[in-house]
């Protein structure tokens, strides 16, 4: 049983309902089992029992859960750097998107690449990613839009869970923007969608959630309805990207069909609100698409107050966010979208463990959760997100095991 | 004569007057003898004399010219992480300085901090900053306000410079704020500094520059002329922090006197824009301060359209700018500031080097140049600016030589 001493701050991150929680504990330490954390609290207080186990000194660091990305295309082929520029020239990622550019350009280079190429481009993100403090991706699909792709994306994802030591949580998104050469018959590829893809994906256990881009350019609020309650009947789990670029209604629908998270809402009315409320559906923020799209960011404080989890993860693409420094996406949320440093961290630990219904097996450290844990260079969760570093992550463990010495 | 070959893309950044011109080469290769460039260009065009020298390949990565921060507050006691919480609930600087916070807290616990330990600090940021691909760093003083502490800070930049691969450039602040003890007799400290720290600074040559920080909760215009006016008869060259929080007709004073630079600008007028391309004098623009404070950006292309180099720095200071991420505040200011990569490189590089009076010497990677040269791992200027990663910098050359392998 490993011991973790001398830990400056723990930040433990209960799953409790206030967002500002995160459970400070000063001079602490942390015990585990195999990949299950046995024991967290001060030093001072530390079970004589585990005296003579073997010793990891945090050095008077920070240590905070793994972070959980859970929201990210984790998977594509190319890039898109040519657009950046034209978004910095004024054009709109609409007009970026009529204009055959945007998400088309990623789903033909993805159709492109051999899983093969795909596997160790992800794999390189994942390697950043872990380095930087995270232990848990979600990663949805998207970028293939036909069953051959699609499939070809969710199996490097499964792939990957398997090689890599992050965790992988899975989501179909086929209907991410309707395909190319589909343009003309919207309904057949929603009934492609309805009929052979998410069958096949529910019953082969490819993805454990299906997620809809509803917004101007993607699907409207009807085909959503359809390909979500589809996926709900198939036994998949929901996500929905909903009020980004402009408002139609998605919260509200997220709400009314229990989707277990409702992402973006950048443009979130008062009655979306309430029906996440009331859903107790957890809103995944995405600062960095605000920052790269130069759109506004979530008013999380409206969300907080009403009593909605708020998640923080990178969305990390190659259009609209092409980042996965997902500390950096959290100081972006400290600043613009008025979120406390507490706060962010609970939204990339615990309520993003919400985000991807792993709440009661990660993102806290207590008795009974997963070893997943980020030490920091820093002397508070404050302190952290203030001094934007490259990386102030000097340790990860996943599973209770260090993640190599390259960090 | 070392060859530095396989540059995928070579970024000379000439000292010219288009700010987007980066004299980029594909396939390029550098030479140099100690210190200096003496030969860059296409690599099947490398003179047959320099086939028996010693090579460093480059991997196809970009290559830049070493970056330029041209403003810094590098060396200061203490942070002030309580601070960042407090504006994110919606306090403004000016509130928090005006309650004893901002600038007097880092004053407070810079005159406390012995030379050594600010020594120290300071050495771990330029660690960082070199990793990040920073090879000159210009460094204010200002967190003394007196005879001893300001010398002291001065003092370290010198120690520094000669400790560090990093340069740096000295600027004598001590027209920061007000120190407390002067609240009641700003003129009895105008004094000081025009009396005593101004000739003795110059004479000494402990500072090349003298900034100005004339800004409502700083300095008056007209006190601010008093003492620009005073170093520049002690042959001090000038900067001016010029409309950032207030506009003030700073700008105007920096052109009237023939300021090197002006920084921040976010509120300039036309008048002062006219007044700055008649000058000559360089905008530096600090887009994390704009991040941090959550205050407008720089409309940059209204200068670059006035014909006003605009160079791009972070500001890095334990108050509106905690963050010496200079890569970063490039990425922020294409998104920010409207400027494209290649504009927001030469800002960091050719034009950096304007705003510091060493454009002749440094910031371009031609012939005569010092070898000051950063790899990047990007296919192209775009892409490092648009895939923000931790740190994309893989290599530093300082004065021909490479700074280290821990990168």
């Amino acid at each position: 049983m490993p011991v973790l001493h001398s830990i400056g701050q723990l930040a433990t991150c209960p799953p409790t309902a206030d967002q500002a929680d995160i459970g400070l504990i000063a001079d602490a330490a942390v015990v585990w089992q195999g990949e299950q954390i046995v024991w967290a609290g001060p030093g001072d207080q530390l079970p004589g029992a585990y005296a003579g186990e073997p010793h990891f000194d945090a050095e008077g660091q920070l240590v905070v859960p793994g972070l959980i990305d859970c929201h990210t295309h984790l998977c594509f082929g190319g890039w898109r750097g040519d657009e950046f520029e034209m978004r910095i020239q004024g054009k709109s990622y609409l007009e970026i998107a009529q204009a055959g550019g945007g998400i088309s350009n990623t789903v033909k280079a993805t159709r492109e690449s051999s899983a093969k190429a795909l596997f160790n481009k992800a794999r390189t993100a994942l390697d950043a990613m872990l380095a930087l403090g995270v232990t848990t991706v979600e990663a949805k699909s998207g970028y293939g839009l036909d069953t051959e792709n699609e499939l070809k994306q969710l199996t490097v994802y499964a792939d990957l869970d398997h090689a890599h030591p992050i965790d992988l949580v899975r989501t179909f998104l086929g209907a991410h923007i309707i395909p190319p050469e589909y343009t003309e018959d919207r309904q057949a590829y929603i009934d492609l969608l309805c009929r052979e893809l998410i069958p096949q994906i529910a019953d082969r256990r490819l993805a454990e959630f299906c997620d809809c881009y509803i917004d101007a350019g993607a699907y409207t609020i009807d085909e959503g309805r359809r390909i979500l309650q589809c996926a709900r009947n198939h036994g998949l789990a929901l996500k929905v990207h909903a009020e980004q670029i402009s408002h139609t209604g998605a919260a509200d629908l997220a709400g009314e069909l229990g989707a277990v998270s409702a992402e973006h809402l950048e443009r979130i009315s008062e009655t979306g609100i309430e029906a996440l409320a009331e859903a107790g559906t957890v809103a995944v923020s995405l600062p960095l698409a605000s920052l790269y799209l130069r759109e506004p960011y979530l008013d999380a404080r409206r969300l907080i107050d009403a009593g909605i989890p708020v998640a923080v993860a990178t969305d990390f693409n190659p259009g609209s966010a092409p980042s996965y420094h997902l500390p950096f996406a959290m100081t972006l949320a400290c600043l613009n979208q008025q979120m406390t440093p507490a706060e962010v961290l609970k939204g990339a630990t615990s309520y993003a463990a919400k985000a991807v219904s792993r709440q009661a097996a990660i993102g806290s450290l207590l008795p009974g959760y997963r070893a997943d844990m980020a030490l920091i260079r820093a002397p508070s969760v404050n302190h952290w997100l203030y001094h934007a570093q490259a990386n102030a992550v000097t340790r990860v463990f996943k599973d209770g095991t260090p993640a190599g010495d390259s960090l």
